[in-house]
């Protein structure tokens, strides 16, 4: 496969991934109807390409590619009908979040790098991109959005290791789509292990324990 | 009157519609001064209007032509002024949203149209335009935005119905500014109908009734 | 110094000045690690920047200078070790604060008529840049704004009151870098004064008073 075609393929599973976290987070947190959730759903899955994109100064690829709001859409509705047996299963919304945080991360440094970004910017736009719609996600449902909590067992460090390896692989050199997958499965490995063993990253020096 | 015209009277009336509905919105629910109101009810006005012209790649309509702000401002002030008369009212601040969710859906599909997006893209950036002012209201006003909640009376349904009446008579050839009224007031009638008979989108099948 | 630089160091001053208000805020009033630290001092510094470089249609200035979003990450770095000591300071928070909007009004107003916006239009980006910051921080911090609170201190006045000086010394024919400096000057005097003495926007007619 071509580098544009893994590119893409990592996109759209993340995409769907998010779309699962989001429709589900919904679900589980909010009084929503169908409309809340596939909303919600699309929101969180394509709010962190939508961000990403437009810093990049391009139309979003949601608006440029069908493909990107049908995968959306298919995720909300594939959580929206199966919601009964997944509603108090916290786990499984976990890991779409994992899964999307790593794959929008290195889908935003990579995109950052090709428009001829520097290495600590494409950094920054692979996280916000893999942080963005979980952000969105939790604004809309009037929570503190998880990359901010003291608990929030390293979520945007993976996603900064993932762009990093990225970027460095880059200016090596090397940037082929695989680096991008063993960015995004680095990412999701670190992410898994943090939620398993409850790692946290410090805290300021004057908080109090939790 | 040309279609740009009809497009531009329905635009300020959006305007003026959802800056009423802001401002009043922030006196009704907040501890606002007269600061908090003027920018609540302009960036509910152009808020829907701002996320529409970034995600076309274009400057904000907003931005280009004073008519826009000068709309969204004097809704404002005449929000404040009456302010006294109308905070018990909830009623007109529903019929103003309706009428903002109505106007910006056909106009935002529209827009879209005419900068060369495909149909299912057109729609979602009708809806986004429609939904958007609203809430970044809510946001802004720590409330889960009302296109998300369960007893939304079908928010964001007659949006989505009206960009979709505004593309699919482009597709079949339509593309006459009349079409946009059409689309705007089948999106009011039935909103204001589910406001008033208290209709709702399903739940999913796994939520607790309401 | 020529304007051109007289303008970055205002700019850079002003996203330290926000990253240390931001940083600060997160840990006073949320448990956050040392990601939502710098996070949130990030988003606080970059905030009101990139909203007025998205609304002026041009890449992000973080995306396109690396002092930037390294001035952001010193502001955090340095409120997340002096943390133990400033945590209960209210006070100083509140002058960085002062001092990001006061630069950030001057700067959006000065850039919006450097791309031909009309003066209207330059006096709300000159605000939303100086208020974005802030209001994004309180958003991720699921606060209500302080642009919107009847307790705000006239918040968005001197932002409003310096981009005025900015644009109405371009239109009688001065453009120079010193003139930002007074619009800085006058508003965060005007802002430290209303903090100081408790001064408030008058509320709408009808609200309860506080």
């Amino acid at each position: 496969m071509s580098t544009q075609n893994v590119l893409l393929v990592l996109d759209l599973l993340g995409i769907f991934a998010f779309a699962l976290d989001g429709a589900l987070t919904a679900i589980r947190t909010a009084r929503v109807d169908i409309v809340g959730v596939m909303a919600l759903g699309v929101v969180t899955a394509i709010g962190g390409g939508v961000i990403r994109d437009v810093l990049l100064g391009e139309t979003p690829a949601t608006f440029q590619d069908w493909r990107y709001l049908t995968t959306a859409l298919a995720g909300g509705t594939l959580a929206f009908f199966l919601s009964r047996r997944l509603t108090h299963l916290a786990k499984p919304i976990l890991l779409f979040d994992a899964a999307g945080l790593s794959l929008f991360a290195v889908i935003g440094a990579t995109k950052a790098l090709a428009f001829g970004f520097g290495p600590l910017q494409a950094v920054l736009l692979g996280v916000l991109s893999a942080v963005g719609g979980g952000t969105i996600r939790d604004v809309l449902l009037n929570r503190v959005p998880t990359v901010l909590s003291a608990n929030s067992h390293l979520y945007a460090i993976p996603a900064m290791l993932a762009a990093g390896i990225v970027v460095l692989a880059d200016l090596v050199g090397f940037s082929a789509g695989w680096i991008a997958v063993v960015g995004a499965l680095v990412c999701f490995t670190l992410r898994t292990l943090a939620l398993r063993y409850r790692w946290n990253a410090p805290n300021p020096p004057g908080a109090p324990p939790l």
